[in-house]
């Protein structure tokens, strides 16, 4: 069935066409006759083909089966895959406490710096309201990221940067760029689990190595890539999402010498660079943009509603980039987002902003470890900033299943499978503590984890 | 040098792989061992090859020559290929007159209906300002949208629709869900120049059918679906781009016909149904939702800033392209976006200003087309509604030739062959007759018609 179910994916056989005869179809897969028969039984029963009185099978009807990343359904009933989170997340209603979910409550955000930004653009000039921008998008904000990147120690020239609607467009437009369907594609286990569900729509092979509290395991990921040799490694340095570790000094060198000796491109996901309380090794930094490409968004920081990312990488790449956006969204970022965000970033509160918010966090990171604590729920290790806990469960605890009966109970959480290509971590949660402090969650939770003893 | 480009290209040889011997190309290619020899070496000194002394030669350095769309370079010097008007009118500066551009002057937008919104949205709830918002984007503007499709006569579920990031965005979206590389997509001749952009992002094989006056040639239409077996027809109904026709109720159905007897899908991209002076068939409608999906952004009539388009589909493939925006954009369209959208659609100023642009283009349809006449430049035919007009150049003209003097004139052009999938649109320009009301649009076009001639 699966044999069949793969041709017909694949288009090997498309509607209409006729199925391999059964005494065929039995020799090539080294089965009986009457197995290809019940096979063929269940996949007319199902619709996929359909006999015809005494001519065979035939693929059916309507068409292709369209590409499915996921089991569709229902949210409640679907499978706990990748998209579980997003859109359990994303769909959810404001009664429902979403620990899980991966951005900040919205009175977290600078809103106050937005309202003014807004009333400012009311008075703008009708071509920033009215067009789509130039392909790289608004030249200040691109100045302005300019001027961070420097003072990081990134000197890139306007040429090297470019604006995108979001971080994700921005992962995805580098991934038309680079992959073909096939190529591997290395990421950290765990890893945010988005990077999975948008892999699988560019047709790659995943591959994966572990994730130390101070990056990857460097003896995996050489073996990775002398063994699979893998185009591209995406992963995200600063506050990894989401285990919350940094990259060490010692693993960024060593990983960029590995990356150079087996000629890997990396995206560095930069997006949780501001919550950090003082800078850490970035890989986009040691290599100066060469072979390392630098994303990032203001989603978690400054908006999630204002759509813009960036991409950071060579020059030589940058018209490539740009003819896929255009191809693929006409026009850079909307003009609108960018002079909101670049009028946000400029003026004087969000450095102030930022800093509140990394004390908040900071607080709200320990009540949430001393709370999870007396459930016998974990952390992997204490992050430096940022709003993530990774957790372990207590032994026998499956996440899964934790997840499933805690959104019966209207609260959404993050199981560790989502985030693990290897699905390794069963035992495992990721807390967002910004958004674990509603007090009905933890009773939700130990709820849950009593049910599931049982 | 072309067959090892595209082993290269296509992956067939990787950095560091030793390319076929020269005696064996030769053989393979049915050519002299002499032309192997120099096709290597000119190769060599391009640096995609290296020669080993003793031991052949072997794919160079640097890895994978990234995917490329088109030529790249400076945008003066590139070829003039689909993406050429966009990215000439997108980064043209302000001073440049854009007569080939696709969009209104910034002054023509309702731009005080938006001021507006701005200042509503500044004192709006801080979950819109902070938020990702639904997966299928602001319940307000899909329920706006769908009052709109019921007076057209199509009752569409709310489970129906998802709005998008851009127009462009929903198409690509419906290339995911559907194509895979190598299949047939079929497009009109000419149609409009990003939808060739984006299939070759898809690498699918683009194949296309002579528009006429009320639409597709039928009977070519109908011996491509025989020959190409195409998977998909994109296509736009009303007031067609580039050349302002209109399908006829007797093409529509005749068209539906064919493509229900070939399992076609239909992507209908209604961007300009707002500038129809009275509704025209939609395959949409007639045809229900089942095999057609209607796509449309606001681009065109409120603001391309701010960027937000829609798909109306088949209620079960909705789903899977709900995933896919997930995957690749994470969430819907910006809620901000969708809010200043929903605000404009729902104030009784919109059909005001949209009856106000219609009369408007009516009469700057009319002068353009007489002061193009003077130029011996006529249009294919008079559409009903919308900015452009689809012009035949006098004999012997070449648009492209025009197209590259005129740019040299700061007037950005858009040449015919942009448009055909069969380049056989050499001898047409496609004027926005909002756009060709500068005084000095008409003296560069007669100065580079003069140089041509000569």
């Amino acid at each position: 069935m699966a044999a069949i179910r793969l041709k017909v994916s694949s288009r090997a056989l498309v509607s209409g066409d006729r199925l391999p005869s059964i005494r065929s179809f039995a020799a090539t897969m080294g089965v009986s006759p009457s197995t290809v028969v019940e096979a063929y039984d269940r996949l007319a029963a199902e619709g996929l083909i359909r006999a015809r009185r005494g001519s065979g099978f035939y693929v059916a009807g309507s068409g292709l089966p369209p590409m499915t990343l996921s089991e569709a359904g229902p949210p409640r009933d679907r499978a706990v895959d990748p998209f579980w989170v997003s859109r359990q997340s994303l769909d959810a209603d404001p009664k429902v406490m979403k620990p899980g979910c991966g951005w900040l409550p919205a009175d977290w955000m600078p809103n106050s710096a937005l309202r003014r930004a807004l009333r400012t653009l009311a008075r703008g000039e009708d071509a920033v309201l009215a067009h789509y921008g130039s392909t790289r998008g608004s030249p200040t904000l691109r100045r302005l990221l300019l001027g961070r990147f420097a003072k990081e120690g990134l000197e890139a020239s306007p040429e090297q940067l470019m604006l995108t609607g979001s971080g994700t467009q921005a992962i995805d437009l580098i991934c038309r760029f680079m992959l073909r369907p096939g190529d591997a594609v290395l990421v950290d286990d765990p890893c945010y689990f988005n990077f999975q569900a948008l892999l699988r729509a560019h047709q790659v092979r995943i591959v994966s190595v572990p994730y130390t509290p101070t990056g990857p395991d460097m003896a995996a990921f050489e073996t990775v890539l002398t063994a699979e040799r893998p185009r591209l490694y995406i992963t995200n340095s600063a506050l990894h999402n989401p285990t919350g570790a940094t990259l060490s000094p010692q693993t960024a060198y060593r990983l960029l010498s590995a990356a150079s000796a087996h000629d890997l491109t990396i995206v560095e996901d930069d997006i949780f660079a501001d919550f950090e309380p003082e800078p850490s090794p970035r890989l986009a930094v040691l290599d100066g943009l060469d072979r390392v490409i630098r994303i990032g968004s203001f989603s978690k920081t400054l908006s999630a509603s204002i759509r813009c990312g960036y991409i950071a990488a060579r020059k030589d790449w940058m018209e490539g980039l740009v003819d896929l956006q255009v191809a693929t969204s006409f026009g850079g970022p909307s003009p609108v987002a960018t002079e909101l965000i670049a009028s946000v970033l400029a003026g004087g509160s969000y450095r102030k902003h930022m800093e509140e918010i990394r004390g908040r966090l900071a607080r709200a990171r320990r009540e949430v470890a001393i709370r999870l604590e007396s459930l016998g729920i974990r952390p992997w290790l204490m992050p430096r900033g940022g709003f993530y806990l990774w957790c372990r469960l207590p032994e026998g605890q499956d996440s899964a299943v934790l997840a499933r009966m805690a959104v019966e109970e209207k609260v959404v959480l993050a199981p560790g499978n989502v985030f693990s290509v290897s699905r390794a971590a069963t035992a495992f949660l990721r807390f967002n503590v910004a958004q674990s402090g509603d007090s009905r969650v933890f009773p939700v939770l130990r709820g849950a984890m009593a049910a599931a003893k049982k």
